[in-house]
């Protein structure tokens, strides 16, 4: 058998691609993970047809799809390759593309692609009991082609995401680092540094201002450690381009000049409303 | 008559103390605003008995519920209290308590009385037809009674607010103001800022992290610049302390040290789980 579709790290990501391609009848859906019990969990569950700790598993798939953490994704591409037939595709979804790309580029063998995807769509909950089969239903996907990609490949996964009702969006992984440190990792930083300000003796004095402007912070340390450290240049810039913000925040505040924070608050309010478009 | 209950302010906020108390038998409710438009909207929406854009009307009511923007409640109590009659009890909906309660004291009637309150629940949404009756069910009221306060005064604001389906908590102003620093204004200030940092070509590249982040940012700038400078040193401390933890994250993003991003973002998370408990 070559066909169908493998997911490597049966996560929140890997789980919902699994379960939304079965729903879509993009099986069969080969499933690998390092855990045995999670994985046998996600097949008793009807996410996955197949399921393996082996990773050259996946080399049955002509599509593989690598929803492991930014930072082991790579690694992993490089010792499936090997196995993988000529034609097969790999692809990602990890939150960071530059250095992914760059680790791939020119080492896989010549007829099996890497192109670089991020589904701009996911949960600050973890592990594929939270698996949602319309995860990706009218979201975008940023999916980041090089010149050394072939075009068919990147078709390939287009093709992929459309028919998990999604809508893609080509990048170079260097434009797509730079515009996700700023719409997605310092909304991440920054409520996880929120989160950590007041002293918790102010239990019970929140509200749901708080308690969504925090969500992200939710999110699990180890998987974001590696994101930030993975976009540590674009991210630091965006943290420069926040805190300079906040002090005109805080000079404003501190002349009690109504007017200028009236303007910042409007500025924030119609920016954002842009954003969202 | 002198019984039920007034709203000076038929918005969001005003009208949903409106929706809700009729809708527990607790009026009739007489409702006062500048704006006649919305007023006989409000009243026709069933929000309201009795409809004036005379403040004075409000002293037929026993219990008056002020829910101006916080730079207006003060002067409004000083101008209804003279029409009042003994045993009328004034209260408040603001986001601040200290200047509010500090304008207030020993300057009304010696038997109307004032006693300071903040329902922890909002919306960015305005406008009294997003009233909803229910806003208030389970969510806390923060009382903030002096040592002037009458006792009988302070009850009867509790009793209110418990039979909306809040629960109370009594603390000074002061106390108060420290506390909705860190965890309301802050908060708000943090949205809007990081709200208007990504430059607006990146529309579409956010994803639900950012909405949810920034969501506060669409509330009024005018009520909300109102509110800041109203609690000015205590946000401005709240700020610096939000700016410490933010240069923590630079320095570790700097020095690419994953165990120190890996411990600020798990504080973050568990700093977050014991505030909302």
């Amino acid at each position: 058998m070559h066909g169908g579709l493998a997911v490597v790290g049966v996560g929140l990501l890997g789980g919902s691609v699994a379960l939304a391609a079965r729903r879509r009848g993009l099986g069969p859906v080969i499933g690998i993970d390092r855990d045995a019990d999670a994985l046998e969990q996600a097949r008793r569950g009807s996410l996955l047809d197949v399921a393996s700790t082996d990773l050259t598993a996946a080399a049955a798939a002509d599509l593989v799809v690598l929803c492991a953490p930014v930072d082991r994704i790579a690694d992993l591409a490089l010792r499936l390759a090997p196995a993988c037939r000529p034609g097969t595709v790999l692809t990602d979804v990890g939150s960071t593309k530059a250095a992914i790309v760059a680790a791939l580029e020119g080492r896989l063998p010549p007829e099996v692609a890497f192109v670089g995807g991020h589904p701009l769509a996911g949960s600050e909950k973890q592990g594929h009991p939270h698996a949602d089969a319309d995860l990706f239903v009218n979201r975008r996907v940023l999916i980041t082609p090089t010149p050394a990609t072939a075009e068919a490949a990147a078709r390939r996964v287009e093709s992929f995401w459309r028919a998990m009702g999604a809508t893609c969006r080509r990048m170079t992984p260097q434009e797509h680092d730079r515009a996700v440190a700023l719409t997605s990792h310092l909304p991440h930083l920054v409520a996880s540094a929120l989160a950590g300000t007041p002293p918790p003796e102010l239990a019970g004095l929140t509200a749901n201002g708080f308690r969504d402007t925090t969500r992200l912070a939710a999110g699990g340390a180890q998987l974001w450690s590696a994101i930030f450290r993975s976009n540590r240049d674009a991210l630091l810039d965006a943290v420069g381009r926040f805190a300079e913000r906040l002090e005109r925040f805080r000079a404003a505040l501190e002349a009690d000049d109504a007017a200028a924070l009236e303007e910042l608050l409007q500025r924030g309010r119609r920016n954002r409303d842009e954003l969202l478009g």
